[in-house]
């Protein structure tokens, strides 16, 4: 970490956790075997006829990443649950041979562990992404992943995020009959070196952080693969940096919030090469005409070019260009949070594992 | 209107726009016995596996509501679609069988359009949710129902959200079979009332905004059916009183956003009475406790208690309370807005119908 940068332990912790994404990553890419083997399984061998992901805070910006792994690469209709339906209102919608799908990190919280022993007691095939393989929920599942992060300490959650996208990549992307333009198992070695690379550039966004300290409010925008990678990067901002960041597909922003576009609203674009990548050029456009600051994560020289300013990762398949960018997205809200003098490591009223009903 | 909010002929038509809400919905309740029809046949005769909304913007907001309806009311499983995966992807996941349901005002949309044109074509069963009858999306659909809320020409939509989510109301409940607690077609002709009420309480809105007119971030939190109120009360706040205001579950405030709790970030509570109440009485014990101004819209008097402010309405079941809520937030915002010298009639940078791919 550049000298700087350093405030407390725990925001030396967290930046530990965030350099440890090139590792993790390698980890996946080294699992993807059973991976794949798992994930032909449940897509190929069952063929469900519907998913059910079940997830909250940033694992549910990872289920979102495989709403479009799964609806895009399997052509399956795939469903975000919304717990509260199991546990408030005590429903049980008809899951009988459907897979569901529950991601966390920590395995803990309540209302999955019901969703997901009440879809198996209803016939459904039911899978665990935990980062903590003695949880709960890694209990009650028939299937259980192991996301291999490692222990992950600091309450905003980081690596185990990019984990879990690169695992749920490992585990549908196989089974897509090529559906999905990426180079197989070869590929995922190569997200691993553009997180490496990604890490690589802490100086440059740490410069860039103190120029732009007083940004407050923005919106972080992406669409398609990178949407879930823009709602993360939007709470990344809030958790550590306490910046009011909300998280847009590129769509949902122009029917209604773009209203709040100007020079108080920075936008950032999040995308990579592929078929959205046309709309996030667009809307760039859309928002400097309002006078909003705009910042492009990408590795698309066309929406670098469209944006003030930009940080680019390594060439990657559209499909997994959301891991390095995720990855530069904490980083930002890292060092803004550090050029403001708060403490990332240490956000006020939160903690790590939250267990709603 | 009270006359220290006119503004522009533009915000005069938006606040009919909002006065109209009893009228319509007195209108929907007194199509309850076709809706009912309509509704059995789709839900009970067809017995869809699935049901899949498409929606986007504030129509995306009463799409939520539906999904709770029918997984609720219906133990259906409902999935809100993402339009990119069949209009940026062109992937069709596989709908035989299904209800698939697109909701607009203006039905203008491309992007539903061609989801409900390709899910047609697959065999699924497809019903539109306009306001406009002579629209592209009505033409597309199998099934086509007019919401009638009139026509609406603000930029912000009102009487348009309020009426799609009675509609959805008296299409899906008569079909679940008494798992949720409503009196019946007579229950809708009370929430006719309950807008009017609502409406009355103008000029205590508009006091309340001049007070806090200083208002520019907060959350608006809601729960189970009272979520989507909350989402779409947020968008209005942002439409037209351009403050950035962003709609949460009260579970997923929980996990990270709520660091920003403090003086700077008032936190609304939208919820009615029933399995959702205790945790929005909670959320405001916390956000309070974390020094964050708190406004409750409910008809609960333990939520309107456990919070700084409230406004009330009528007394609904919790399933239907979600309309006058979203009224009194519609109100709001109109105020806010007009408190600080803003036209809410004419938010820069939107239109009314948005044409996104």
């Amino acid at each position: 970490m550049t000298g700087e940068a350093v405030g407390t332990e725990a925001d030396a912790v967290l930046w530990r956790e965030i350099e440890a994404q090139p590792r993790v990553l390698a980890g996946v890419a080294a699992r993807h075997g059973e991976l794949a083997r798992l994930g032909r399984h449940l897509w190929g061998d069952r063929r469900p006829p519907l998913a059910v992901l079940v997830a909250r805070g940033t694992s549910d910006h990872a289920a979102v990443y495989a709403r479009y792994l799964i609806e895009v690469g399997l052509e399956l209709p795939a469903s975000l649950a919304a717990p509260s339906v199991y546990t408030l209102y005590g429903a049980r919608p008809r899951l009988e041979r459907a897979v569901v799908l529950a991601c966390s990190q920590s395995g803990a919280s309540p209302d999955l562990v019901e969703v997901v022993r009440g879809a198996r007691q209803a016939g459904a095939t039911t899978v665990a992404l935990v980062n903590r393989m003695d949880s709960p929920l890694a209990e009650v599942a028939e299937h259980v992943v192991d996301v291999g992060a490692g222990e992950e300490v600091s309450v905003a959650a980081t690596k185990s995020f990019t984990a879990e996208l690169a695992t749920l990549a490992a585990l549908i992307l196989p089974a897509s009959a090529g559906r999905l333009a990426w180079e197989g198992a070869e590929a995922l070695g190569r997200v691993a070196e553009a997180a490496a690379a990604a890490v690589a550039q802490a100086d440059a966004v740490a410069a860039w952080a103190r120029r732009r300290r007083d940004w407050r409010t923005m919106y972080v925008v992406g669409r398609g693969f990178a949407f879930p990678a823009a709602l993360e990067i939007a709470l990344k901002l809030k958790e550590m940096a306490a910046a009011v960041a909300e998280g847009y597909s590129a769509a949902d922003v122009r029917h209604g919030p773009i209203a709040l576009r100007g020079p108080d609203m920075p936008i950032w674009l999040v995308g990579g090469r592929g078929p959205a990548l046309g709309d996030l050029v667009a809307l760039a456009a859309e928002a400097r005409a309002g006078g909003s600051p705009t910042l492009a994560l990408t590795d698309a020289r066309e929406l670098a070019d469209a944006a003030d300013e930009a940080f680019l990762h390594a060439p990657l398949p559209e499909v997994l260009s959301p891991i390095p960018a995720a990855i530069l997205g904490q980083m930002a809200a890292f060092h803004l949070a550090r050029a403001r003098g708060l403490n990332p490591g240490a956000p006020a009223g939160i903690h790590k594992v939250t267990r709603t009903r």
